[in-house]
């Protein structure tokens, strides 16, 4: 699969077993003979050997760089330890940053990679649900502040993404699970056939059958490197990827980035905004409901509970990047599949939402 | 002026009296109403009142922030600084970040308007002779470590320059001399007529007569303009920009960016650029000397000194973010006015040069 954006069109590879193929896969990139490996301390014991093997078949001698596991990783005092490592592994602007692991290490070792040298070439090698259906595709990386998620970042594309299917088979089934909302995402907002296929092969899907899980990552895959294609840098389209993650974001800023996962987060802002839809653009009942029950059967929180203070949460999702003169904006469903951005969402209608959805 | 460089293309303005119009210059840029002010200790009592008056004038409120005067600015440590202040002033991605300021606020400020919400519209108003030729114009931002200069950064275009010519007045004589040797340096470069009119009249120039000056800077510009919009990302052309840079980037970072200005140590490297250009690439010993002699007659430093081991110089050269597979790649003139990208220079060239230039 290719995603089309120009010179900076790259190539994404699915399927079980391209862990060992990674240095292969990499060969025709005109890439150097120096690259840095990131990951984290639960990837690093179970991969981190083989992707090292299988660069050094092709030439490309690594340094392997080890984070905690987590999204408080996602730190502006992580990227300071990283980079500073960086200049004694001489590394020139042909050299490569590699990302071996799920969506934090992607947006860590993708923002180090972004920024050092004024960018080096960045290899996403997802190896959670999360990342092989949304965060290793489509260049946006980042770290977090205290006062929210990702307001740090660059748009840096990766030069390749190499998905092995069959690494899902040691995720944590809970980090599938949240995973798998992103997936029922991609139905949501822009095919509403996939999303009946996700509600008839949700249990395949999840019990990690090889063909459903290859069929479920390259069409999300597909869909947002279509999306992505239309509108690189967010000026318009892009926004609608951020359906449930308004107030998603605002769940997770709360909790620290701790206890809850962001797949949970962005499941429990999809109900939300299903029902944010059906109030300011015209989504029916049901389909608000088929969003709710499917992500409940897939395991998924679809209530926000009691933990947060509804008025620290209310000013959360306010500090929202995508946010205009204050203003949240909202990637809302006119029906199954169809996706609008849009700013007529209230304070008022904010407030009742996640006061509905304790 | 107009740097043409597709949607990302923006207006240089150069001219006296520029700092009070700066906000009706912003006028047509579809900006949002706030912003931050980046400066210095230097510049903010000077000139900060004035530009947060015009601007506010347009309608633009801004906070200011402001960080120590000189290179060690340019850390890590002060982005982390500046950009956890950021969420607290509500700015969204129409908000703008001005940098007010020498080559140092510029290039800092330039990166933390990359990376606060991935991108920032940046407002470039330069008040040294350094920043209005040359660090304001071209979209390269970045921040040091202790391993070398401008090591971390991003490529992010400024969405307007304002070069007010008559804030010169108020920089030391030591920065004005040191910025002219980036003046210097574009005449050698690309345009022998130019270097010509600069041996006439650079007593002029330095003494900042408004028409020397103006026309000085707006060809510096015009030069770097060009060379940036041939090379916007430096694949190629772009990186006849480093001629004499990459020495000077080694004394810089052995000086840990104090007791040397970025203009004194180019002056250095650009003698010793010359020197191997005659060796290496065809360049009349006669140039070489008119070199030399308008850089020392501009009371600018023409030899490194004794002050650095030979084998630290040497190693901080290697480490140049140009370099490929640990070869430095070195501008080289093969007459004045015309440089091409060299690897032919060798370790004993090296040596050699920065022993001769002691």
């Amino acid at each position: 699969m290719r995603v089309a954006l120009g010179e900076r069109s790259y190539e994404i590879h699915i399927g079980p077993g391209l862990l060992d193929r990674c240095g292969e896969l990499l060969g025709n990139l005109g890439l150097g003979k120096r690259g840095v490996i990131i990951t984290d301390c639960n990837v690093a014991p179970l991969y981190a050997a083989r992707v090292q093997a299988a660069l050094r078949q092709a030439g490309v001698e690594t340094v392997l760089l080890t984070v905690p596991a987590g999204e408080l990783s996602k730190s502006f005092r992580q990227v300071e330890r990283l980079i500073r490592k960086f200049p004694a592994f001489k590394l020139d602007r042909q050299s490569c940053v590699v990302a071996l692991g799920g969506g934090v290490v992607g947006d860590l070792a993708g923002f180090v990679s972004a920024i050092y040298l004024r960018g080096l070439a960045l290899v996403q090698i997802p190896t959670s649900l999360l990342a092989q259906v949304d965060s290793s595709v489509g260049g946006k990386t980042g770290v977090n502040l205290p006062q929210g998620k990702n307001l740090v970042g660059a748009f840096h594309q990766p030069s390749i993404v190499v998905a092995d299917t069959e690494v899902l088979r040691t995720l944590p089934e809970r980090e599938l699970k949240a995973g798998f909302a992103e997936v029922i995402k991609h139905g949501v907002i822009r095919d509403a056939r996939f999303f009946a296929w996700l509600e008839k092969n949700y249990r395949k899907a999840l019990k990690l059958d090889p063909a459903a899980v290859a069929y479920a990552v390259r069409r999300c895959c597909e869909i947002k490197a279509d999306v992505v294609s239309r509108d690189e840098r967010e000026s318009g389209l892009r926004a609608i990827l951020n359906f449930g993650h308004t107030i998603g974001h605002g769940v997770e800023a709360l909790s620290d980035y701790e206890g809850v996962l962001h797949g949970e987060a962005v499941s429990m802002g999809m109900c939300c905004a299903a029902w944010l839809s059906v109030r300011r653009a015209g989504l029916s009942r049901t389909d608000a409901k088929r969003i709710e029950r499917l992500l409940r059967l897939s395991g998924l929180p679809t209530r926000i509970g009691n933990q947060f203070e509804l008025e620290q949460l209310h000013r959360a999702i306010r500090l929202d990047k995508k946010a205009r003169d204050g203003l949240p904006r909202f990637a809302l469903l006119t029906r199954l599949g169809q996706t609008v951005v849009s700013s007529d969402v209230t304070d008022a209608d904010i407030q009742e939402v996640v006061d509905v959805f304790r």
